[in-house]
């Protein structure tokens, strides 16, 4: 066994060595996002594509091929969920993928992420798609190489989608939305056929300086750690991690919309939370970061919406956000606060959007990834279906592109496909485990009224957070809740949540 | 020649990765100078290292020395000053310095570095030396260790001052100083001997985002493009640049003093305009950069004191200024603010020394360098020695090691050894340029009353920024002077300038 040791010894140092150049690269992209001047784009873009290409050729080194080869016995010899197995496994799993991709695709695509990033972050202001669509076609393109180094697919979308949320396909994804639309497109209607909630007391004039304090301040109590994160402004709210000892995040302000700085930044800071959580004997290997894109998503979805919106966390704020802007809220009640909050509504803006219709913002960009990808819907022809599916949908038309089919980052600073699907996961995922964390500690909600949120946080350590990616999504749910993935908690808290807010 | 052109291209290939690798680096190091939590640290310095480590190995592979082989013909038939011939031959003498190095080396100093520049910004304010010494004397031994790749030195700090300072040596550099202290020592006993000018209009009330802000308006009027350039705080002001369209500076404020934030930015501007200066052509080779640590120092010290403390400069910024702070300055006149930001006096810190005793302040740290490399003085009895020899030289002595040896970042965040000459090397030919330049355009200082300050800016880019490192400081000096180094120029603008403020 000392042999083996000695192999994983070898293995871990080439994997941190690695780590350390996506992490490096992942600094330049934050730096890149937050505080870069426009002058340093074109380096930028080539140094991370630098970086990239030799994280992937590190990476599919034949020696780190070798490596896992010759640890397969040992794997076999250790428990399924020992440290060792699950790095050997977890890394075998990404090396088998990987070599499948050419260190030269990677550069490509790394430095066509970046350009578009920049170009997206100007264009999407001046509501001029024209500029990104030679970009966006191209994204495509390389969406498609991507997943044709993957051949023997079902559907051109799944090892896309693989690569994010690992064991899911179009198929099963597109059978689960089927269902969750069915449920909930009926809440939507009763709840929308009454008179809406009043929220224009999100609409006044709310100074930037106070919105970002309180902010930070209402993060750092539910447990975001500070010394081991910070918080930017960017055009996109994102999280990035450098270490589990540097996980950042970033949000953006609107001073008459009291509604994203803060919720943005509780999102941000579930996914945040979530890295800082994972067990620090994972640093630098493959096992630090999130399950799956659904998994993570449900952090960030469980923190801003079923704490975030929820009763019991504003009657421990409310109070200290009406001294933070005493002037814009002394005239407005808790219940009228709370009920602006979760005002359900046919609304453009995905990240703006409530709980209830999210979702459909959700499953409308992925039947666009997928007809995209089927070469169904060229890209010039999509700020236009873009607004006739919403129409359909929302019965609503963006006035420009915008807010139609320019709001969402994620096309222009990646692959198109396996983007969306997590998000909608997330929401699922989130009230599973948090029905779960509610069966360990009912007290959670009484805890939370009272500005204690350690015991939900200390659960979600303790039974996700920690783990990193040692468990697959299925697995982590088994493990967690007992039984697969199912949208039966989540929409019986919509219907329990809402059921108070509306007649429904 | 065709052959040689593809030989050519692949060089340039190799260079730009390895400065890809190298700028990946400086903004790692940027990022943990300025927004990086503390927890970042500990995977931060691997990163640098192993990014550090990397860009060495690629520099060092046995390609790079055969592709320098192959193309000396081609060198040999090209203009001595030509682009192509210029990046084979400086590419050449980095070349053979570097393979003397092993990554392995470059590796363990880089994460050294890190490691003590994060003790240093907690122990400087916390005045505790005890915490840093072991690190100190790690430095000393590395420094050691690094000067030793070199053997045949005449004196073990050669190769290191080598580095910084192509060209010259102990030595050569005592011998500068002797002279230059022999006419220094009288100006600053004449000057001392007399009433101290009144400072004390610095020394009020100044909140810092004032002061920030009117450092940026200045710093942009002289000709910072801050498109391809920003400015943020630090414990210690540095330049740094990822590329020439993304040179960063950083300063510092303090509220209760007024000259440190704006004449470090002014100072951090003028090494920053010399790199984004740099003819664009030279992108990701090794011709992007200054000529050496006294040329680089020659501009940031042209601008800071000789523009910035003229009578001109402050004809043309005080009103602005009184702007700025007008309850601090209403009662202050020009000509009494000009007197205080050019006040000489025998002071503690060095960034804050006046143009008249500054280069005794380098040159005590310069001895201590040669001492410490010598084996004479062990890093434990640095503090005392440092306050000896400072009543020595200035009688004064700090209250304690904050403001005595702990005061510069440099020994704690790199070599010891080479660091500290270049600062007067930059005196002496910052006033040799600007002679030459007021030769080329005696207008400049009418100009420049007049906020036009483009006239110098532009002759320095056409004579000096453009070249980057294409020439040696020797070179450079001889073709903008047409001589050899000269203390004279800095002296007789000493003489003229305190002159005209005291009698000597």
């Amino acid at each position: 066994m000392l042999e083996m040791e000695t192999e994983l010894t070898a293995l871990k140092t080439r994997l941190i060595e690695i780590s350390d150049l996506n992490n490096a690269a992942a600094v330049l992209g934050w730096d890149q996002a937050t505080y870069m001047p426009s002058g340093g784009a074109e380096a930028r873009g080539r140094q991370m594509a630098t970086l990239a290409k030799l994280a992937q050729e590190k990476f599919i080194d034949l020696a780190v091929g070798k490596l896992l080869d010759d640890l397969q016995p040992y794997e076999e010899s250790l428990p399924y969920d020992s440290d060792d197995a699950s790095l050997i496994r977890v890394t075998r799993r990404d090396y088998e993928r990987a070599i499948k991709i050419p260190p030269e695709f990677v550069g490509r695509f790394s430095a066509h992420s970046s350009e578009s990033y920049q170009a997206w972050t100007e264009a999407r202001p001046a509501n001029d798609f024209a500029r990104l669509r030679p970009l966006l076609e191209k994204t495509l393109d390389l969406s498609r190489e991507m997943a044709n180094f993957f051949p023997g697919y079902e559907h051109i979308a799944d090892p896309l989608i693989d690569f994010a949320d690992y064991g899911m396909k179009a198929a099963s994804v597109r059978a689960l939305f089927a269902e969750l639309r069915e449920k909930t497109v009926p809440i939507v209607q009763a709840i929308t056929a009454q008179a809406p909630a009043d929220d224009s007391c999100l609409k006044r004039n709310y100074p930037e300086a106070g919105q970002f304090a309180f902010s930070e301040l209402t993060i750092k109590r539910l447990g975001y750690d500070y010394t081991r994160g910070r918080m930017d402004k960017t055009h996109h709210p994102f999280t990035t991690g450098f270490s589990i000892g540097d996980v950042r995040i970033t949000t953006r302000v609107q001073e008459n919309w009291l509604g994203d700085c803060l919720f943005s930044a509780i999102h941000e800071a579930g996914h945040a939370m979530y890295e800082q959580g994972v067990d620090k004997a994972y640093e630098g290997t493959p096992l630090a970061g999130g399950a799956s894109a659904g998994v993570h998503e449900s952090q960030s979805r469980l923190w801003e919406n079923v704490v975030g919106r929820s009763r019991g966390f504003w009657e421990y704020f409310y109070p200290e956000l009406q001294k933070t802007f005493p002037e814009q809220l002394e005239d407005v009640s808790l219940e009228t606060f709370h009920r602006a909050v979760n005002k359900v509504e046919r609304s453009l803006i995905r990240t703006d959007a409530d709980e209830v219709t999210y979702n459909l913002h959700v499953m409308l960009r992925f039947d666009f990834e997928l007809e995209m990808l089927e070469g169904k819907l060229a890209v010039k022809d999509l700020p236009e279906a873009w607004h006739e599916h919403f129409q359909a949908d929302f019965g609503l038309r963006a006035p420009d592109d915008r807010d139609g089919v320019l709001q969402d980052v994620h096309w222009f600073a990646g692959l198109i496909g396996g983007v969306f699907q997590g998000y909608t996961l997330g929401n699922v995922l989130g009230a599973q485990f948090y029905a779960a964390a509610l069966e360990a500690h009912p007290e959670i909600p009484d805890d939370m009224r009272q500005g204690k949120f350690d015991t939900l946080h200390r659960w979600l350590i303790e039974n996700i957070y920690r783990h990193g990616r040692k468990y697959t999504a299925e697995e982590l749910v088994q493990r967690v809740t007992g039984g697969p993935i199912s949208i039966a908690p989540y929409i019986q808290y919509l219907h329990s949540k809402y059921g108070e807010l509306y007649k429904i």
